[in-house]
């Protein structure tokens, strides 16, 4: 994989899923425990979510990895979700817990992921993986810019994680590079900039109000796409032998296919691939990763949950 | 001061006090409730500590703010440390409580610094306001870049928070500028940056892995230097016209002065004041913003409680 130019998600994906699965055989044989277990938490019938939630559970199954699936009326009460939430907390057959978002408008998506236990918010949205990831803590003594997403001790977003992965994966370096992310949502643009900061990138952050957002990308090393803005990076912004992550998946018309769209990244590709060194297409680039990411959570979570049994175990904790 | 091409921070620290004074005084009033109260632990013997301990509780005084030192030996316990701040976290007239760093060894300073309330760590470095400080949480509807940070319901640690209103003070634009950080410390270099991204300025973050540092500099519309690392930035690394905002505080030998050293900045000032636009001197830069920012965060936490105590008196809460 290091020497091509087209980076292939969906394979690095599925190598990582074969990874994880012999990770969930030997944690099985090892501990003597359930296999590692993701609870889903699904609230209406969004015909988009039922995809995700649906995608997400046959990726556990495939590695042997416990679903648990709870889904809930449009019209369910915060109440009932935060007591199932809490049940979830306590269940030691579950180590991730996902809500998937977005929840109806009556309900405060935050409240709902704060009451998330952290070692068990296998999206990483819960305040304090956060704050975990926005303060030193990826740079403690010894792990400095060596540090591996997998022996983390806390949890890092899906989506932010698979970009890294996919870097590293296609020997991309990334320290003393410049990196420039596009988009600053939370559950893109800041942590993918954390994630490279703390790999001692120099990471500039841009959005919709940077001005001359073109001269800004062309500086950089390692570009990350997170805008949602359909081909908006042209060939001429990417620095001739830059590697280019694009996030971005945009519906675009065209009369020509089936439905009547297609989809697209924020990236130009095929212009683009002819400056990059290496990139990821759309789809079956960043895509793929996602829930690769998602399960590697939930194998870390239970795998640190059976470490910390033992030492509670032999009187130590 | 708009027009002023020295950043004086002495004189706008005075001004924020004088503002915040009143401010006091017309809370005491309104509120008919205790003043804002200030809690200050303290561990241990050692002299600089005790010094901005001092300084701190005198700058309370000036505006009218209550200050409660609670000043610990050396060997205390991690428990006892640990009931002072449980029982400041329920004191009703105590509204920010500065556990003072570093902490002796044997003590986990993470453990302390979390177990304070979050709405009262006025030095803002609990998980909850990292958090708070690193997701959009300054970017919703309706305050876009226009927030100010005395309406922020979060608080947002003392020194970036002094660089920010330096630069509001003296009247330099942030929005769609390029922002160049040196250093990524949790207490400054990180949540500069997220303030600097949140008023919508493009930012870069820099550290000590950043190759060709001087080049990075010269993009910038605003600098703002926490490297700790004395006279660094040199005069030709500013793009004329720039802002710079000098947090370093770095002492370097000099013959010449009773002491044997003085104090300098990050940066050449002398040299680097002809090319800026606008630059903050050290001493007298940055500093002095570091306690008016405290008294702010404590202000803000007595006219909050006051404001939610006021809610629930009137059943709404
Ligand atoms: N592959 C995957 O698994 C995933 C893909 N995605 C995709 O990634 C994209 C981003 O998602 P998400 O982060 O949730 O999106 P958001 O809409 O939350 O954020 C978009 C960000 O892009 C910025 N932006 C918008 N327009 C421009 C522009 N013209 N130039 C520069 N920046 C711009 C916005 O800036 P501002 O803050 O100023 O408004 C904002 O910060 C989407 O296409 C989404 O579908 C998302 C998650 C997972
Ligand atoms: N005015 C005030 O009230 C305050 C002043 N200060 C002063 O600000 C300065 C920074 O403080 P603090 O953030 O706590 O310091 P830290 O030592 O925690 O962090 C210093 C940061 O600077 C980076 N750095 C070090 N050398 C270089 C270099 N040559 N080029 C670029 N970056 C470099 C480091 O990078 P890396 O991460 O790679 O090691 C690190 O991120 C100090 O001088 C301190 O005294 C601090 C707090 C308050």
């Amino acid at each position: 994989q290091e020497n091509a130019k087209i980076i292939d998600g969906k394979a690095t994906a599925a190598a990582i899923r074969a990874e994880l699965k012999a990770e969930v055989e030997a944690h099985v044989q090892s501990s003597g425990g359930p296999p590692p277990g993701l609870a889903v938490v699904l609230v209406g019938d969004r015909r988009d979510s039922a995809t995700y939630v649906r995608m997400k559970k046959k990726a556990c199954d495939e590695i042997g990895v416990s679903s648990f699936g709870f889904d809930f009326p449009e019209d369910v009460t915060q109440d009932t979700l935060l007591a199932c939430v809490g049940e979830l907390n306590s269940r030691p057959d579950v180590h991730g817990i996902l809500v998937q978002l977005p929840l109806p408008k009556h309900i405060d998506e935050q409240s709902v992921l704060q009451a998330i236990t952290p070692s068990k918010d296998v999206d990483g949205l819960h305040p304090a993986n956060v704050a975990a990831l926005c303060t030193g803590r990826t740079r403690a003594p010894g792990q400095a810019a060596s540090w591996q997403l997998k022996d983390l001790d806390f949890h890092v977003p899906c989506t932010p994680q698979g970009c890294i992965e996919l870097l590293d994966r296609y020997g991309v370096e990334i320290s003393g590079k410049r990196a420039v992310v596009l988009g600053r949502s939370n559950i893109v643009g800041i942590p993918v900039s954390m994630l490279l900061m703390h790999r001692d990138a120099t990471v500039t952050m841009t959005h919709s109000k940077t001005v001359d957002i073109a001269s800004v990308v062309r500086e950089a090393d390692i570009v990350v796409c997170a805008a949602g803005r359909a081909e908006m990076v042209k060939a001429d912004w990417i620095k001739p032998g830059a590697a280019v992550i694009d996030v971005g998946i945009n519906s675009v018309d065209d009369a020509t296919t089936k439905k009547g769209y297609r989809l697209v990244g924020d990236v130009d590709f095929k212009a683009a691939k002819e400056v990059a060194a290496k990139i990821t297409p759309v789809p079956g680039g960043v895509g793929p990763m996602t829930i690769a990411m998602l399960l590697r959570n939930t194998v870390n979570g239970a795998t640190r949950a059976a470490a910390a049994a033992a030492v509670a175990a032999a009187g130590g904790g």
